[in-house]
């Protein structure tokens, strides 16, 4: 390659982002070294302020910028409701719906026997106490519709059983589906018509 | 978006970078933020040195860190060869196969009447400069096989008729190429330009 070594580290670094492989990160490397003063600049300063600032939520596991994260600080959503994600993804794809005004706990993942993943590594525990704490009247369990996903409602609804009452996504989220890959429609629709378990 | 502003903002910038959209954008940036401490400083580092050190080399347009680029300094490359490319992600496709020794120069694209670019955009009159300075005995077109990249060629041609040999790379089958997924003009090329074994 003649391109020097800090334009080679740079697209290497690129290649490694998910969605990205060694071709399109040289076209988007060279996109940004063209228009270096209106976009590389400013994506380095936006990387290194978000690289500085974020940071998980410690009591739902969002990813915001303080200890406690917007939602879980806004007096707004306080309205006896959890709604239980995986991932941070999963959580956006909630938000842009629009459909669920309460809060969130983000599991960070799903049980899993093979990869060695217990309650321990999922918030679980400090989901059971929120509960309690956060005077909570509902637990909306908006897990993936995988195996994985639905093991963990399960084993989250024997813990929580008779102290809180239980829902999960209606059908519409379609089998082995994801809800960050789903419209937002589709969330909005599952979501009005969740049911006990 | 639940999401803080800066968040949003690296968001916004990546969904701007050829191959990806506000999905993939998303997905890597929550990727960059999960494994912030190895990643996104790094990145963001990385963006910011090139940014102040990439420029545009004044000899050929290649992209470098200097006034002249690697290649141009490099004596092991004065072969008498000028190599002439669109851009600077075909100089970096011919560096990878390694076979061409000589230096290179990077139009920046193509003559087109509709978009108004003539050939002092397109460092034309630098090329014809550096065939005289650089005692360049071979000049090889090198650029892309559309109309466009065709009726540029043709103009360099022209200009530089007589005063150098002038070569263009080989049409037809490509290594690893099935006839039955090619395109009729490659196969009539091919044809046309066969060879006894």
């Amino acid at each position: 390659m003649s391109s020097t070594r800090d334009i080679d580290a740079l697209i290497d670094m690129m290649a490694r982002l998910p969605g990205l492989g060694p071709r399109s990160a040289r076209r988007a490397v060279l996109h940004l070294i063209r228009k270096r003063a209106i976009l590389l600049s400013p994506l380095a300063q936006a990387m290194q302020t978000v690289a500085e600032t974020a940071r998980e939520c410690l009591n739902c596991g969002n990813i915001g910028t303080g200890d406690i994260c917007d939602i879980c600080t806004s007096e707004k959503r306080a309205n006896g409701e959890i709604c239980v994600v995986e991932d941070v993804a999963d959580l956006w794809a909630m938000e842009r719906s629009g459909v669920f005004k309460g809060r969130y706990h983000v599991l960070g993942g799903t049980l899993s026997a093979l990869d060695a993943v217990g309650p321990q590594e999922l918030r679980i525990p400090r989901l059971i106490d929120r509960v309690t704490e956060e005077a909570i009247s509902e637990v909306i369990l908006a897990l993936n519709a995988t195996i994985d996903g639905q093991t963990t409602a399960h084993y989250i609804a024997d813990q929580l059983e008779g102290r809180v009452q239980l829902t999960s996504l209606a059908q519409g989220v379609p089998i082995g589906g994801e809800l960050d890959y789903l419209d937002d429609g589709t969330i909005t629709a599952a979501m009005r018509a969740r049911k006990s378990l």
